[in-house]
């Protein structure tokens, strides 16, 4: 500690500075790279979920003459609008990948990164909203409602249960991954150019 | 257009730059102020959101010999949630209104509306989990599900239904008034101090 503060002080004053500005972009180019890598991880999550509630069925082994039980995903609106929105946020970041490479090779750009900010902030609030009805009704699956004398379809439909609790694991990944974009974001909005 | 442009090339340059100086502490002033109204509006809806789920039941006019067919708001776990998440949300509005009328008067102050950002973000997160795991039970109270053999509540419980529905309203209000808190917070993180 002391010997670095000695090393220091014995810098020249314009050496230190473009020492600290090199520095500083180098950081700002870091918090680029980690954006870049959370958008790839978050679209990975969000197409794994998608995929994994869309390609969900199950048709019980026994029937009766004139019924066949079977569960698709679409039998409940909730889980097309968590396939749809889960959907649009991949596509989203498959799209936001090209200007968060631009951001690697131009860390100064600071209205770009608003502009990304804001978009982030919006698909944020849509995978949300798809993560959290769909998991509200996979709880509903799961225990029923006694009051509202809704009963619980995962004794007979197990491995459909099992499927689409599973495919929220990527979503609520994927929510948690932006928080942390945003932040990168803001944080690089931050640096002075 | 025109007389503008002569007008700034009268000016001397030391007077200009001091005027868009000035210009520059009053449009992040105006951004403070903007935040600091969002987030009492934003702190209102959520408020009424949970009083009103939180307030709601209903009793029929007719019973049975052994039962009474009531609904309250807590029979159903997500409306618990619901009321929690807007309850928690605006506790933290009403706690961050100092650090909101502190960058009115400090408005170059940068680190504390990074971290304001933050936490607005989680807010966020949580306020829109809240709101649409509701909306889907709601979807669900209205309109019922055949696949699932859930059947809807809503006929019999008119007005219990009608004002569970009302409650999103507020909780909805909040999720775009943070999306437009996020954007001003960035702007103002932007401008260089």
């Amino acid at each position: 500690m002391k010997e670095g503060a000695l090393e220091a002080a014995g810098d020249e004053p314009h050496s230190k500075h473009s020492t600290s500005t090199v520095r500083r972009v180098m950081n700002r180019r870091g918090l680029s790279i980690m954006d870049f890598i959370l958008r790839l991880l978050a679209a990975a999550g969000t197409l794994a979920s998608a995929v994994a509630m869309a390609t969900t069925d199950q048709t019980l082994p026994f029937f009766t003459q004139f019924l066949q039980f079977t569960a698709q995903y679409n039998d409940i609106p909730t889980f097309t609008f968590f396939v749809i929105a889960n959907s649009i946020v991949c596509a989203y970041l498959g799209l936001s990948l090209p200007l968060s490479i631009f951001h690697i090779i131009r860390s100064a750009a600071k209205n770009t990164r608003i502009i990304l900010l804001i978009f982030d902030t919006v698909m944020m609030a849509l995978l949300t909203a798809g993560a959290s009805a769909a998991a509200a009704i996979v709880y509903l699956a799961h225990n029923g409602n006694a009051s509202a004398n809704w009963s619980s379809f995962c004794q007979q439909f197990n491995s459909f249960c099992d499927r689409i609790s599973g495919s929220l694991i990527g979503s609520f990944g994927g929510i948690l991954l932006f928080i942390l974009l945003i932040i990168t974001l803001a944080v690089a909005i931050s640096r002075p150019s």
